[in-house]
């Protein structure tokens, strides 16, 4: 008897993760190798509540649509399993799950706690005696896992960061003379500076904005930052700076926690774009302006990288193939082919070199005067928004496809 | 001899104010009975200054590409003409510039503001015996003018509105069992809520975000407000409010002002999200999100509808034709004809009836709970996202034209 599959999807979602999905459990029924693929509701937690998706009552092109549709179709969770030493239960209650529904492939779709996870769970062959295959499949828009060149969902939003950089600069170069002098956009990206750095490929001549790009790799320097506003207004008449939400002082503080302490309350951060505006007023006097993409970066589908989206494609038809080949405790990762064209493959990578590390901007990447970046980041970034894919409309916004989520009947007793 | 025109942009710019430009001057061309197309650098400014912008040096490709370009190419600025009776200066240097280039029409594409600028030029023909005709031309994501059905780059913001709303709501509704439980999105509009309202173009079901829509004309009720959101996520699992910068508290102050006084310093726009999110962690205590659009939405053409790309267009041809039949001190506004189908056409309108005047949502387009639109706004707002017209694009991003924006040579006495 054929094995099941089992598909989750873990912490944030992207743009395209839908589309992983779906390449994967189209590639599963191409197989024919697999019996039925379930997706967890919300994520690991459905996997440990039993409450399963199943994906076969799904017709062909509700499957196909997931290539288009943004956020994450069954549910996405933030939740870690600890390690199997220190918290047997939830793994037994996972093989429990496996064993009542003929699961075979665990894939978890998702970033470095995912991949955690992931590893965690393909030991259970070895430790607990239950013969499951578990691949994680890399998505996060932070681009910050290791081994793999970049990061599905990462291209994506990249190119919206990048194309809305470009717009919004264009508006307020129109106004600048009698108007708002300065542009603050803030991006996700609280580690890793991967997002704010795209924003610099809005760019064709060297005085074009984002003039400046502050990174959360670099200590936030109020002085340098200021004096540089200054020239740039003087010398362009407007300045556009991008902004990365994680964005630190010399104490080691995120910028936005300083500001919102009073006025918000607590200590969540999306707010650094107020914060530099306000320091922008106070100590420049210049009229200025802000935006917060938060979740719009994320989730804009419509503006989706193609190269991102068969990205995401490929990891999750890869796989299966990988399961198929008998692999476990593997990421199918990207690899760029040297050269001046952009290629890359799908290889599979050893999920105890990838979980819990975190890929932060190269040194090389990030340029002298510490408010940009280099020519060799905007090689790295530059392939990665190629191509469009727009989504099929329907009253004038993107269409969004209906799903059954036909749950599947429980056989186990509830769980905690 | 043919005399020459004059093209100024005013007030704040949009995706398509542009193509709105393009059309003008592809028009002008047309028609062979206008000389040259100058365009004021930096609006009103430019006419005053002398700053004229010759586009006929201009390749026809490069003018096509107007149709794609956001923001304003020429410049735009803030600054309104007083009247003629107490400041004469200003009228007799228009004057002196028109005469120094041979200007025959002037085109003035803004606003109410400018609609106001535009009809005391269109009177120096009577009350200064200078022979020029004034045609305004509308334009503002705030869709406030009167007349008009809709306002060119209102459209496109609604789209971008709707699509990111609908973008959003999926990522939020994927996590928030464990996760984000409300999501707000800070749209623009200070007095009127024609933005905010077309989030509500995103649902395609009853229970579809947007579940709040915060309206400028609706004075914010914090108790029905807080009760509303806690039943939405009770019953939802998360709500989605898409909230107006203009609104405003029972003694009718914006909700952004009696945040930002403290932590920002000055009374500018653009807080209100943070100042809802506030209130939802300290009363409510759910996680929650929040984005500002700002700038980001009026400058969208990546996601432009195509319907506001042909009203902006066609407004702007409109006008040159308008000024060849020897119009004065009129608009070309957009008329919806009856019934069922979505049909418009251009029509001439006095701007002694729009000058000045504001339009809100009216009544009948508020819904009965004061926190969403009615099916009657839904029907007017819907036509007027149809259609994409993608911008095209190169290396990842829309593709913007270069121009020469090429000086026309000054004779006059510089200004001030």
């Amino acid at each position: 008897m054929k094995k099941n599959a089992l598909y989750a999807q873990s912490g944030g979602v992207t743009a395209v993760i839908n589309a992983t999905a779906g390449a994967l459990i189209l590639e599963a029924k191409r197989s024919k190798k697999i019996g039925k693929v379930f997706a967890a509701k919300n994520g690991i937690l459905g996997a440990l509540r039993e409450d399963l998706i199943d994906t076969s009552k799904e017709s062909i092109s509700a499957l196909r649509s997931l290539s288009y549709r943004p956020g994450g179709v069954f549910g996405s969770c933030r939740y870690k399993l600890k390690d199997i030493d220190s918290n047997l239960k939830e793994y037994t209650r996972l093989i429990e799950v496996f064993k009542a529904h003929n699961i075979g492939y665990f894939f978890y779709n998702g970033g470095n706690d995912s991949a955690d996870t992931a590893f965690k769970v393909s030991q259970i062959s070895q430790k607990l005696d239950y013969p499951i295959q578990c691949i994680a499949i890399p998505k996060t828009v932070d681009n910050d896992l290791a081994l793999t060149d970049c990061c599905p969902g990462f291209g994506s939003a990249a190119k919206y960061i990048a194309t809305s950089t470009l717009e919004a600069s264009l508006d307020v170069a129109s106004m600048s003379e009698t108007s708002t002098k300065v542009f603050i956009l803030e991006v996700m990206g609280r580690h890793a500076g991967w997002m704010a750095a795209s924003s610099a490929l809005a760019r064709k001549g060297k005085s074009d904005a984002p003039h400046i790009i502050l990174l959360p790799e670099v200590v936030f320097d109020q002085k340098e930052f200021l004096s540089s506003v200054k020239k740039i207004v003087n010398k362009n008449g407007y300045c556009v700076i991008v902004v990365s939400e994680g964005v630190k002082n010399k104490k080691g503080h995120f910028l936005s926690e300083s500001t919102n302490k009073d006025a918000f309350g607590h200590a969540q951060l999306g707010g650094v774009a107020p914060f530099i505006a306000e320091l922008i007023n106070t100590k420049l006097k210049l009229k200025n302006h802000w935006a917060v993409s938060d979740y719009l970066q994320r989730s804009a589908r419509h503006i989706a990288s193609k190269t991102d989206l068969e990205h995401a494609e490929a990891v999750g038809s890869s796989a299966v193939k990988f399961a198929l080949k008998g692999m476990n405790g593997v990421m199918p990762i990207i690899v760029r082919s040297k050269g001046p064209k952009y290629k890359w493959s799908i290889e599979p990578a050893p999920l105890s070199k990838i979980a819990n590390l975190e890929k932060k901007l190269p040194k090389s990447f990030i340029a002298k005067n510490k408010m940009d970046i280099t020519q060799k980041a905007i090689d790295y970034l530059m392939p990665l928004i190629q191509g469009e894919s727009n989504p099929p409309y329907k009253n004038g916004i993107p269409y969004i496809h209906d799903f059954k989520l036909s749950m599947v009947k429980k056989s186990l007793p509830s769980w905690k």
